[in-house]
């Protein structure tokens, strides 16, 4: 045991010898994040469309809505519309939430019979071809990958030497829980972020979405004492039923919830990473020059009547 | 208004325009954090001192306790040690929870007279001279300074040029809640992060400890629905009550807990960043090769009897 524990320091002690030198080079006067956004017009938002749309309704009130992202994950998406239109998270639960890290829900049972059309084992969609996507480079460094920034607005981490670009975990984002490889889930057990995000979950779990509303209902939810952050059932600790999950596209047209996204390939986006990497106005004295990934918090609103 | 927003488009693709190169090279077998952990010996843990720990109990249940870092904003938290002494949290409340952000608490009241001794307009304390800091560089990109890392077993940004340094706000941070400059707090109100890191905070506010257990006591709080999660009394919005907050060495000796943290200067530290750089074990099929600071998740422990 000690042994490897030596070997792992010297190659840290290698991989510390050279951190990639840049400067924070700070916009004093760079506009306000909230300014940005008060200065857009209809042209820089894009609708999340009715079938992309994951509507949850816990059984002790309020809602939380999951934007699901088929261009980065298509099969576990489209398994997650058949779990959803087959009533699999109808009386399902959340039954896991571990501090700093992720809620999660479903049926947690692996003998119940899949709902038709469920892909029992969807590929590996961990990573995509950078082909087709429109990639909008952060442009502060990354800890994680050698690149990363926004495409469609979503968060993505890419690696341009092998032309492969991947979702992001931030706070909010959704992902599929999965049993050990070659486990890849069915995407009826899922989970969000509601801590610091844990990026070393990039490329090892299919990451499906974001909660675009209602994360706080997730997140401020009594972590379970359980190992991993499980209810205890037999200490007493209930998992919140779900009364459902319905995809947008199946509500009656005039329930619809309207979200739309700031458009991450517009001139208003640079302008609010820029905000969000120089914060000023009257509270900040010094503009940080930098923003992470996941503090650009991308903009979503409900659609302006 | 449109002007700024183009002004700053202008710079924010300036910025892009070069991002830093590196690669993440994943260590495949670096040993996982928690079999680094326990391998160590007592000689890899420091104690946190009576002295710098703030006892927070709650009158719903439960403690809350503060590391503080007398070593990086000395006057705020001699300021704390006297709000402690003198009362001035028993009664007070939680009364600002905003999600993935803060949880904040005090007496929100600028007319209270402050107890003896406390220094009403401390210096600010929000970065330091590096020398007398013994550095471990994190060894991987940081988004917001030139260098990050860990000096005390304190997550740390630093700047070579100006041999300064600054703790940084990670899940946990401990901060002083202050008004607009020349405000820097009194340490009176303190929050603690609940969220992905605001690292746009660091510099610009007193950032005076980190929680080393009950975080969840915070996190899992409902959200205030006012402005900045401010809690609103007027919509039945409860501030929870905080019984007392006292210094651990104000305690009779048998009740002091005792909290140990791993050292940033030892060969343990080292094998654990890179653990948390390269996790594997039976569920991740891809180290990332990197770590961001606030995910080194610095340990803390009950002392071992």
């Amino acid at each position: 045991m000690r042994r490897f524990v030596f070997a792992a320091c010297l190659l840290a002690t290698a991989a510390s010898a050279q951190p990639p030198a840049w400067r924070p080079t700070p916009i004093p006067n760079s506009t306000e994040p909230s300014e940005v956004i008060a200065a857009t017009t209809a042209a820089d938002w894009r609708p999340i469309a009715d079938e992309n749309l994951l509507v949850l309704e816990l059984a002790d009130g309020g809602r939380v809505y999951i934007e699901l992202a088929p261009d980065f994950a298509p099969v576990h998406v489209a398994n997650i519309r058949r779990f959803a239109r087959g009533g699999w998270w109808n009386n399902a639960g959340v039954y896991r939430v571990q501090d700093n890290y992720v809620a999660q829900w479903g049926n947690g049972d692996a003998e119940l019979a899949l709902p038709g059309g469920v892909v029992a084992q969807p590929p590996a969609e961990y990573e995509r071809p950078m082909g087709g996507l429109t990639v909008r480079p952060l442009g502060f460094p990354d800890s994680y990958a050698p690149l990363a920034g926004h495409a469609d607005s979503w968060p993505i981490a890419y690696d341009p030497g092998r032309q492969m670009a991947w979702l992001t975990h931030c706070y909010g984002s959704v992902g599929v829980g999965r049993d050990v490889a070659p486990s890849t889930g069915t995407g009826g057990e899922l989970y969000a972020v509601i801590g610091h995000g844990p990026r070393h979950l990039d490329r090892n779990i299919a990451t499906v979405g974001r909660v675009v509303e209602g994360i706080a209902l997730l997140a401020a939810r009594p972590r379970g004492t359980g190992a991993l952050g499980f209810y205890q059932v037999d200490r007493g600790e209930r998992p919140v039923p779900i009364r459902s999950a319905r995809i947008a596209a199946d509500l009656p047209a005039a329930e619809r919830p309207q979200f739309e996204v700031l458009r991450s390939d517009r001139p208003a986006f640079d302008a609010y990473v820029a905000g969000r990497a120089n914060r000023g106005g009257t509270f900040f004295n010094i503009p940080a020059g930098g923003v992470d990934l996941c503090n650009v918090n991308v903009p979503v609103r409900r659609r302006p009547a």
